[in-house]
């Protein structure tokens, strides 16, 4: 079965293979379900072309002719999202980077220039070899892409320390919709000449132009460090604590989990039982444990607190937070809602992110965990039959927006969540938006179906 | 005498004036000099419209007003900058932000939110008298603005550490020259909810939007520092060392300066006398005077080190790189090129900048100092006549651009570079800034003789 698009436009096929080659363009029959599915499993659809270039110059040759032929295109990186950005949803044409890996590190400069297919495991992996690090940690590191974390402005586990993706980016190498060429791979930190493409792509999701590879800065390599997990009496101490702890130097990760989920966790992995507390808070910091436990004293409603700075101990208490995407996926199906709020609504928020859920979902139980010095909270759902789906996304995104969060913390907008966009958004803003969309891709031809309502 | 504009569309004043008020319309024989010569001296036109809104809605019905009238309009903050881009040049409406200039601090989320006309100084005291500190510095910091900050991307002294202003900025309020507001104050460190605006604003000088208000995040406050000047016996192992530092965790200056510079701010400065060297890098890092001795210990070429960790000791190392500036305004008009050479061609540029600008000025004498981990190097000369400038700009922009470094490193593009633009951007990388342009600034009304050649 073919799918709609190459359908309708059949003479684009021949041109597609004369570009990128017979075997770089996979058709329905020869595709794996990698190219057409995202980690949900809910977003794609089973037919589409994949077209695998292996330069700019054959991504930019595939775009003009899909341009001039009217079919959409959705790029793809490690398609690791979350929210059904880089998956075909009605036969456009699939335009995997993976083929643009290359990776080399500049050891003086502390930079990597990398190709939009490479992965962040594949940078990190260079970095470290050249004694630096990359400042982006993030659980798919192995399959996600320097592409797909521009285009997504990934956050991930150091967002606290280094920023967010936008924050590392120097420069891009990227093609416009009509096979425009830019590329401004500068290895400058101090660069001011014109507007900054790579800024404005961060975050795009595909929807401005495709990147095809990127200048990064690296950042020192970390030192020693320790890490304690607090045990607070109330839920609204952690919040607040989260919230005065930033002013410490030298931390790279504070982070919150629930006893619901340590229990949940400490079914599927065998770890000791943490003192009883309403809710925990996972913070590393540079240094020794005396200096991390100094640091750490005066928070609020402390009621219990373990800290290690051997490697062991560090690990071991990171898994009480970083086994829970794991230990939930046992469950069934999850309905992944990643979300952002204000510090001092934090505790608002998991108070009432429950009763909220229930109240469309009575068999829906959430699970909650997340980046919480940077007001990030991870709200997982299982036990929501497919029908309530939609019902429980909406009632947690307008608490979320009621409470003047974002419904966008990391994962993006998508295909997933752009028609509560405008929780989030003026008309005003939608319609600069769009401005700047029709400006770079006058044909409207990528991602057509994410982010803007 | 009016200027052309107002000669041009007299209907237009009493606009303004019903929008602002009387008071807050200054005409040519009110105006002071300090709106319409920026502090070069060199730009600027004694003649224009100087109007002073107070809040958002009067920046928004000013855009408008002039919009409809076809009248140009310079978004204006401390008016220190350095490339023309803040004053007017024929008649153009200068809208102040200056009366903007609200200042308040979150303490709990370490986030600062500022009118545009607010000063950094002003910025750095509410944060530091909220136990956080702001990541950019630099030494107009009295008189320079928020607002202006973020349009040229400011960078300064602190880059190495935070990086440069777009780093800060979360959210800005900003109004399109057709009225429309912008608003997107989100106090949340991890929102990804549609293009970033104030990534694209940041660095466009005044071309795409008047930004009007700004929310930007706050580092934790210093911790006890030491300082440290070595003297090298070869400026390429000064270059080499500036990149081979960049490793160490903790830093947060590697300052350039040379032996002609510190002769000239001893003849000004009292200050004792350093041992001879080629090159002299002046290092900042967290941490005691030990520490910052072992920290530099493997430098190639060090033939002298002084190191203090106390207040004063400190102070006085600094200031061999800070009255750089001030010394050397006592030699008459500068040229004043802010230049980024990549690091493994710094020294060349080095070696080679004196004799390019005695080529065409054979009066001229080069001035060298800057942020050189950042690549930067701050690029004064004087001795050169007003018929000789434009040469010794052409003759040092294109030595910097043949060894891949940038024509604007932190004081933009403005008016007095635009023409050297393509020497660092393609034809379709400048396609694409006004494409941009065109999207956010239809009318073509907001600074048009700023960046775009």
């Amino acid at each position: 079965v073919e799918n709609d698009a190459v359908t309708v436009i059949p003479e684009l096929l021949p041109v597609l293979r004369g570009i990128v080659g017979e075997s770089a363009v996979l058709s329905v029959d020869d595709v794996t379900a990698g190219y057409l599915r995202d980690w949900t499993g809910r977003f794609g659809a089973p037919s589409g072309v994949v077209v695998r270039p292996r330069s700019v110059d054959e991504v930019a040759q595939v775009l003009h002719s899909c341009a001039a032929a009217g079919v959409a295109v959705i790029p793809q990186g490690g398609n690791t999202g979350l929210v059904g950005a880089s998956v075909p949803l009605a036969g456009e044409v699939v335009l995997s980077l993976r083929r643009l890996s290359d990776v080399s590190v500049d050891a003086v400069a502390g930079q990597v220039l990398a190709g939009a297919g490479a992965t962040i495991g594949a940078v990190q992996s260079a970095a470290r070899q050249a004694g630096w690090a990359y400042g982006v940690d993030l659980a798919s590191r192995d399959s996600c892409t320097v592409g797909g974390t521009i285009a997504t402005n990934a956050g991930g586990l150091r967002v606290l320390r280094y920023g967010d993706t936008r924050r590392q980016v120097m420069g891009v190498e990227a093609v416009l919709s009509d096979g425009t060429v830019l590329s401004h791979l500068s290895p400058l930190t101090r660069d001011n000449t014109g507007y900054s493409v790579p800024a404005l792509l961060a975050g795009s999701e595909g929807t401005l132009a495709v990147i095809t590879r990127a200048r990064m800065r690296l950042v020192a390599p970390p030192v020693p460090s320790a890490v304690a997990v607090l045990g607070f009496g109330a839920v609204d101490d952690a919040a607040r604590s989260a919230g005065l702890v930033r002013r410490t130097d030298g931390l790279s990760a504070v982070e919150l989990f629930l006893p619901a989920g340590v229990e949940l966790v400490r079914s599927v992995v065998d770890l000791p039982a943490l003192p009883p507390a309403a809710a925990y808070l996972l913070i590393e910091r540079d240094g020794d444990a005396d200096g991390l436990a100094s640091a750490v004293a005066d928070l609020p409603g402390v009621v219990d607190a373990a800290v290690a700075d051997d490697a062991a101990g560090r690990a071991s208490l990171w898994s009480y937070r970083e086994r829970h995407t794991e230990s939930i996926a046992t469950l069934g199906p999850v309905v992944k809602l990643d979300v952002t709020l204000p510090l001092d609504r934090a505790a608002d928020y998991l108070d009432a992110v429950d009763a909220v859920v229930t109240g469309v979902a009575p068999g829906g139980k959430v699970w909650l965990f997340g980046h919480l010095a940077d007001g990030n909270v991870h709200t997982n759902v299982t036990g929501v039959p497919e029908p309530d789906v939609h019902a429980v996304e909406d009632a947690v995104l307008r608490l979320v927006a009621d409470l003047g969060g974002s419904i966008a913390s990391e994962h993006g907008i998508g295909v997933a969540k752009r028609e509560w966009l405008p929780l989030n958004r003026s008309a005003a803003e939608i319609d600069t938006f769009r401005r700047l969309k029709s400006a770079l891709d006058p044909a409207g031809i990528l991602s057509p179906a994410t982010l803007l309502p």
